[in-house]
């Protein structure tokens, strides 16, 4: 058994935006002090005891930061796989290694998912233009060709809605291994924001129903819609992969409600977006369930006291920002960052209603 | 009008203890960032983007503290009247220095708010022993004697049960004016968190019922046992009390709830230990109504949203920290500080109860 972290240890976060944010919120009101590791601007060190700014291949900044801290965690799964080597030689980091290799790569992903017995939408590797034929002949159209290393914002995805289309999708790749995807035909996307503990406990939230657009989430809502059975097969699920990831944190995963079950989209080894209700509508949300995870420390309740729709405002959304703060049982959360651009995510309202 | 302090805005903090950790950690929700000082050791620090560690009588200090700053707030009322006058020569202060110098000297505080016609305990200035006498004569005993400028802790206050006791008390006094005050006879105390924004407006969280031990806030309990009545009767002295004071921020309210009806025991200029409950039961806490105040925003809508008991943790209560931290539906705040003393906050619950 490893004991918790005491009161005053440090915790590093890879990582300087919004999430590394809230989690260093949820870390001060545990008795934790944060250091910050990010490349770019970080708005996490505006309410962080320390920031180091240098690149995922600056070994001795990396180096520096890592023995700085008492624990590492991140709030991106994108963390090059040679910084984490080089981190975990001098302290933990949770979740671990292999939660954040798996969700790095989109095949392995499916794959995992796959043999855990989960479902996900039909998917083929393809690694040139034949393997893409031969994967649209299995698969059908449409589907959606995507690199398998993770990409942003839609980017690295190419939707093929006929058999003429291949050779550009392929092309558009730029020689990447990739991925093609069959479409699920599914009633709404649910998420299921779950934590495992230090010593295995599995706790989490109810699903939270969302909506995107263009690609970007723009509202969470709890309750979600789904029956009692639908509910327990999404908690059952995300136990079955953080037991198998032997992981240690909050996980996220997406899930498509279909007329045949769940079916699951992604997962990402983090605190999610559309966790955020969690804020307004819970004891402990999920950024203290994340420290609490990481620090040794037992899980929280995560039971829903109120009913809460989350949305997210991004890029000029910023504009409302007036109306929202004078919004009756709105809670406002601003990232603080400099810039408003467009597609940016500046922020998330927490609407109540009483449970 | 005054214009809204923009996002990225920088607000100082006069005080970086818990008060001021949590008014740090609720700027940046709203996207502004915190610069602290304080003399002595700062956990507010751990969660500000900066902190100048110096005396309230460095005046280069506090000059360049208030010009890195927009704004100027505070977490406790005994800022040093030389301190105000110099700060509010660079920024402004919020809220203003009238409230803090009413608030700093009990007659003074007594005297404004009779003056408004509310009911305090019966009180009496005392300069020497013979006024102590003749107050004694008018008020009765028991009474408590108190120096009119303001102690730590029960540190300068007296109780005085026989006349034989005046020489003494007097002599504990060590020469500072004095206030004898009366005792009141009351079923049970509550506080009103009220906050009044830059435009004027108010408004008024749901009183709290608070359980003192030891002359140490132990719990505050939501919803308080009070009638309609009462409740009311609250709100407005609150309001007036704002409006008087021509207010800007959160201002705490004791108050005795006797069978006569409210009795004003004192005010607090500042987010309020027994406000800590709006952290789990509304939309927008006292800490944040606080900034936003100060800030120049809209108030928030501090409506309540579940049922809450707030419990200090004081002193060897943290060796309670794992069962609290398992307990359901608690929410458990620490304050990051690296001694656990006797009488010493080191952090709070919140048990939350569907409202």
């Amino acid at each position: 058994m490893t004991a918790p972290l005491p009161q005053g240890a440090v915790i590093g976060i890879l990582g300087g935006g919004q999430l590394g944010r809230m989690l260093s919120v949820a870390a001060s009101r545990l008795g934790y002090v944060t250091h910050i590791y990010e490349p770019g601007a970080a708005p996490a060190a505006q309410v962080a005891q320390a920031c180091t700014t240098a690149g995922y291949d600056d070994t001795a900044a990396l180096d520096a930061f890592a023995r700085s801290v008492d624990v590492i965690t991140y709030e991106f799964e994108n963390v090059p796989a040679a910084a984490l080597d080089l981190l975990e030689q001098a302290r933990p980091i949770r979740p671990g290694v292999r939660a954040l290799a798996v969700s790095q790569d989109r095949l392995d992903e499916k794959t995992f998912l796959e043999g855990l017995g989960l479902r996900c939408a039909p998917f083929r590797a393809v690694d040139d233009l034949a393997s893409l034929r031969a994967a649209l002949d299995v698969i059908g159209m449409p589907g959606i060709l995507k690199t398998r290393r993770l990409g942003y914002d839609g980017k690295g995805q190419v939707r093929i809605d006929d058999a003429a289309d291949a050779e550009a999708a392929w092309a558009a790749m730029e020689g990447q291994d990739a991925i093609l995807e069959g479409f699920v035909d599914f009633a709404r996307e649910v998420s299921v924001i779950a934590a495992r503990g230090l010593d295995g406990q599995v706790v989490c939230y109810d699903p939270g129903e969302n909506v995107h657009r263009g690609g970007i989430l723009r509202t969470t809502t709890v309750p979600a819609t789904l029956s009692t059975a639908q509910r327990t097969d999404a908690a059952l699920l995300a136990g079955r992969i953080l037991n198998a990831l032997d992981y240690v944190g909050v996980l996220g995963v997406e899930l498509f409600v279909t007329s045949d079950g769940l079916i699951v989209n992604e997962i990402a080894p983090r605190v999610h977006n559309s966790g955020h209700w969690t804020q307004a509508g819970c004891a402990v949300d999920q950024f203290e369930q994340h420290i609490r995870a990481v620090a040794g420390l037992p899980l929280g309740d995560g039971g829903r006291y109120a009913d809460v729709v989350m949305e997210n405002l991004i890029g000029d959304d910023m504009n409302r920002l007036p109306d929202l703060l004078a919004a009756p049982a709105t809670q406002v959360h601003l990232y603080g960052k400099a810039e408003v651009r467009p597609g940016r995510k500046m922020g998330h309202v927490n609407r109540i209603r009483r449970g």
